[in-house]
C-alpha cells in the first residue's frame, strides 16, 4: 500500500490547558490526512466527487490509541495508508510519529456513498470502485 | 453506574460541507460530557484536581461507531457512564441519541496522572482512587 | 431592542495552554449567540432558511475587545441583541459578562443572501427584509 | 516592516455548511500565523517565552473584514506583519489572498506580559521590548 506523509509543526492553538494536543484534534488531523492522500493523488475531493457522483466517504468508525503526548513546537509526521480494502468500507490507518516513535495509532473505517433517489435517505453506500483500488 | 445526560442542540457551527456534524466534534463532546459528570458530583477539575494533586485524566484510547448522522438543528442527547474500572484505567461509554435512536457509540479509556518529580517524565498514573470509584 | 441571554460553562476543551479561553472560541460563541436569538424567535435556519429563499447570513465584518479572560469552570453569559439595521446589512452586538462584569465586546455585521442565477456568483445580497427587522 | 506568508490549502474540516470556510477559523489562523513570524525568526514561544520571562502574549483587540469566501481546495496564503508598535501593545495585520485578491483583512493588537507577584492578577503588560521591534 502506498504510505503518505503529513508534516505538522504544534501550534498554540492545537494545545489544551494541559499543554499537550487535544486529543479530538487528532481525529481532525486524521481526517485532513485522508483527504491529503486523495490531493496527492490529484483526486481533489472538490472535483472528484462530482465528477464521480460521490456525496462523500462517510466515516462509520473511528478510533485512537495514545501512546504519548505532542507538545507546543514538536514536529510530527501523520503517516497514512489504506490498510484494507473491504466490500463495502476501507479502512485507512494512521501513525503520529513525534521525535522518531509513533505516539498515536489511529484508524478510520470509511464508506462510498452516492446519490440515490430510491432510497429514502437519499443516498446509499456503494461497493469499492476499482478506480479507488487501484490509485490508492 | 450512574447515568449522566447532556442535552445539546445541533448548531451551524457544529456541521460540515456534508451538511451533518463533523465527526471529531463528537470526541469533543464525549470529553465535554465526562467533565460534566465531575461537575454534576460537585467535583470541579479546577477545585478538584489540584486539590487531589491530579495532574489530569488523559485518554489513553478512544473510538467510536457512527451509525447515523446529526444534522442543524437536531436536538441530541449525550448519555455517559463509567462502564469499568481497571487498575490503572476507566473506561467511559458515551451513546449519542438522536430521535429516539443511538446514532453513535462512543468510549473513552482514561488514566488518572498525578505530578511525580522521581519520574523522568514528570508524572505518574495511579491507580484509581476508591473516592471516584465511589462517587462516580 | 430585544436582547438575548446564552449562559456558557467553561469547559476544558474552550480553554488554551495560558488556560484561558482561546480567543477565535468567543466568535465561535457569536455565532451561536446569533443563531440561539432566531432559534428563540422561532425562525430556526434549517426551517426559516429554505422557506424565505434565504442562502446565509453572512459575515461582512467582525470584531472584539478582550477586556479580561475566562477560565475553565466559569460561568459566563453572552448577552446578544441587533443594535442597528442598515441598508443591506445589519449589527449584531455580543457582551460577554464574567463575574459581572462585561469582559469582551463583540461585533458582527451580517448580510442577508439570496440565490440569484442573474448573478455570476449565483447569490445577492439583499435589503434587510421588515419581517426581520419587527422580530429581532 | 518584514512580511510573512503562511500558504494554505483549504479542506473540508475549514468548510461550513455553506460550503465556505467558517468566519472563526480566520481568526484561529491569524493566532497560526503570528506564531510562525516567531517561528521564523527562530523565536519558537516554547522557547522564547520562558526564557524571557514571558507569560504570553494576549489579545487585546482582533478584528477582521470579509471581502469574499474560501472554498475546500482553494490555495490561499496569508500575509502578516506587525503594523504598529504602540507603548504597550503591537499591531499585527493579516491579508488573506485567495486567486490573487485580498478577500479577509484582519487585524490583532496584543500585549506582551510577563509574571508579576505585585500584581493580584499574577501578571502585568510591560512595555514592548526593543529586541522585538528589532527583530520583527
Amino acid at each position: 500500500m502506498k504510505k503518505f506523509r503529513l508534516p505538522l509543526k504544534i501550534m498554540f492553538s492545537d494545545c489544551d490547558p494541559a499543554q499537550i494536543v487535544f486529543y479530538p484534534k487528532y481525529f481532525q488531523w486524521f481526517d485532513v490526512a485522508t483527504q491529503r492522500m486523495f490531493n496527492e493523488l490529484d483526486m481533489e475531493w472538490s472535483v472528484f466527487w462530482p465528477s464521480n457522483d460521490i456525496a462523500g466517504l462517510p466515516i462509520v468508525d473511528a478510533s485512537a490509541k495514545f501512546m504519548g503526548p505532542s507538545r507546543m513546537d514538536d514536529e510530527i509526521e501523520i503517516e497514512s495508508w489504506v490498510d484494507e480494502w473491504r466490500d463495502k468500507t476501507f479502512i485507512v490507518r494512521h501513525n503520529v510519529i513525534n521525535k522518531g516513535k509513533v505516539i498515536v495509532e489511529g484508524q478510520e473505517i470509511r464508506a462510498v456513498i452516492v446519490k440515490d433517489d430510491t432510497n429514502p435517505k437519499g443516498i446509499s453506500a456503494i461497493p469499492i470502485p476499482d478506480y479507488l483500488k487501484e490509485k490508492l
